[in-house]
């Protein structure tokens, strides 16, 4: 696995000595952290402002697979997946922690590699890293992420607070994360069975880097501002449409149309479901791990949104005895089923 | 290990399942709780006071050994340890996140027990349980807390603020949950070899629940106010005694003069650590675990600590060209070393 680079073990650091490692590059750039990592916690600061906090524990083997993950990705993509929450409630994400449990087959590089992956998302997306928990795990690679964040109370946005007749919209395009995801698995299958043969992901990167290097949509929470949006509900995509459209339905007290054909695919994601004989709607509805924005607005605010590249209109919200629906293509209503990537099963 | 309980699979319940089961019965009753679990992050409120947050890991095997540690202990010893880093910031705890990664094994009545454990120790701390993650870990059982508290700027603790002649104090007694951990490993170990024979941890309460059932010492944190005593600086002793000093001295650019005679140890540990053939001295220096409270304080306000039962004298602040230094009680200065519990080892 970390064929390619130095190894240093880590027990020749010690646990002190690898936080001191790791943590000597850390900037802090935000007004509200007053103090990081190096005590028993951090110290921030919001007054004001309505604090958000949301954490994700990402496990080897069952989140991430490191024959196809590389390190700095999966850094990366710890952060970005926890981001999304504070941005899923129309925040400000400012802040995060990170623990590592690692297993003593992580060199110090490879555990550098992680850390600079996650140092370039605080960087790209203006959060501090302030604080964490370092310590060896006998079973495999743990990644525990909390992220903070703030806004102000008028601007936060639940799941239960949709309303009858607004307008359900998605950010992005849906589907590629796991199409990715399934061409990786592919390509570890053929290689585990013939490791002459290369792997062929030609012309795929797009889907490839939705699932390796997906980006939390703090660009679509700063655009709704621009155009005067307040959503009226928010969740974000992380176990796929049907399952965030069906809890922001329930906690709503709601039903919903979606209407298949208004369903955002990438033509990559599309044909590449289509030569994996899946049906790209079901992709799409099922698939997970997209990290878009799924959020409800009123219809007064459809002008404002409507010409957007990056947005669709999928639906709308009606009352809950209409039931949760998705209408197809031939136009025949077929009841919303969850059917999301479930890490319990 | 789960012959005594009920078996119920988590996968019958899968996820969403899990999660609304478990937190049904959590109440929530602070006042800067806004919004608890159930969205993509939680909500607090806390105009004009500083927050403070901390994380802390727990990986099994690394950091427990489920052969001993009844599971609701473990629920509860996860909060206190997260805990007790707000308290080292002379804070007030108000809030925390716990994930779980749980291993086929683990049925939902387990679960439960860990959640009764965690919320126990919620209840008593007076915390408000607002979020988390929960997924299957192919590992073994992983817990991951996060703290979040609060204070008034004037009153935050940190570590590096030591000054010169300042008394070094520590809270309770220390070496105790070291010792029960030995005891708990020795007869793990004579069952292992005989299944037969019955655990002999007769008289040795005390001890052991120092070591699985540790409490947070927020009743300092609540004496130091009530004495009128701001420490000069403060931090938890989690890896063991010489570990934190050399902290506190090193963050704080000093030295200090640490006294063997001084060092609370409780008889019971005294006794257990001469029976296992190891110094008390070396078992309280070193020990870990024991999630008492080490701070400094000024030499004017020795008058009121001096009687408290509950807090020991036992050093003072150098230069730092005078070392770090432990005087044995034959009067021999030692230079300190940390052997603190090293989970990177």
């Amino acid at each position: 696995m970390f064929e390619n680079i130095e190894r240093t073990d880590i027990s020749s650091l010690g646990e002190f000595g690898l936080i001191n490692h790791l943590t000597k590059n850390i900037k802090l750039t935000r007004s509200s952290t007053i103090k990081g990592a190096g005590d028993d916690a951090a110290v921030l600061d919001f007054s004001g402002k309505k604090m958000l906090i949301s954490t994700d524990l990402l496990l080897e083997g069952i989140h991430f697979d490191l024959a196809y993950t590389p390190l700095k990705h999966l850094g990366y993509k710890s952060v970005q997946v926890n981001l999304s929450d504070i941005y899923a409630m129309n925040g400000t994400a400012s802040q995060i922690t990170v623990s590592l449990g690692l297993s003593s087959k992580f060199p110090i590089e490879a555990v550098e590699e992680i850390y600079s992956g996650i140092l370039l998302a605080c960087d790209k997306y203006k959060v501090d890293l302030v604080g964490g928990d370092t310590s060896s795990s006998k079973q495999g690679l743990v990644i525990s992420v909390t992220s903070i964040g703030y806004a102000d109370e008028a601007d936060i946005c639940y799941r239960n607070t949709a309303g009858e007749g607004d307008l359900i919209c998605v950010s992005g395009d849906l589907g590629g994360a796991y199409m990715g995801l399934q061409l990786l698995e592919r390509e570890k299958a053929i290689y585990l069975e013939n490791p002459q043969i290369q792997p062929d992901l030609e012309g795929k990167d797009y889907i490839i880097e939705r699932q390796l290097k997906p980006e939390a949509r703090k660009d679509i929470v700063e655009l709704l501002q621009d155009l005067n949006i307040r959503p009226t509900s928010m969740i974000d995509v992380s176990d796929g449409l049907s399952s965030e459209v069906i809890h922001i339905c329930t906690q709503s007290d709601k039903g919903c149309n979606l209407y298949e054909d208004k369903l955002p695919i990438d033509p990559m994601t599309y044909d590449t479901a289509r030569e994996f004989n899946l049906d790209p709607t079901v992709c799409a509805l099922s698939g997970g791990e997209d990290y878009e924005l799924l959020f409800t607005i009123k219809q007064a605010d459809y002008d404002k949104i409507k010409n957007n590249m990056d947005i669709s209109i999928i639906g709308h919200i009606t009352e809950k005895s209409a039931g949760m629906n998705i209408i197809s293509k031939s136009q025949i209503s077929h009841p919303l089923k969850a059917q999301g990537w479930n890490s319990l099963k």
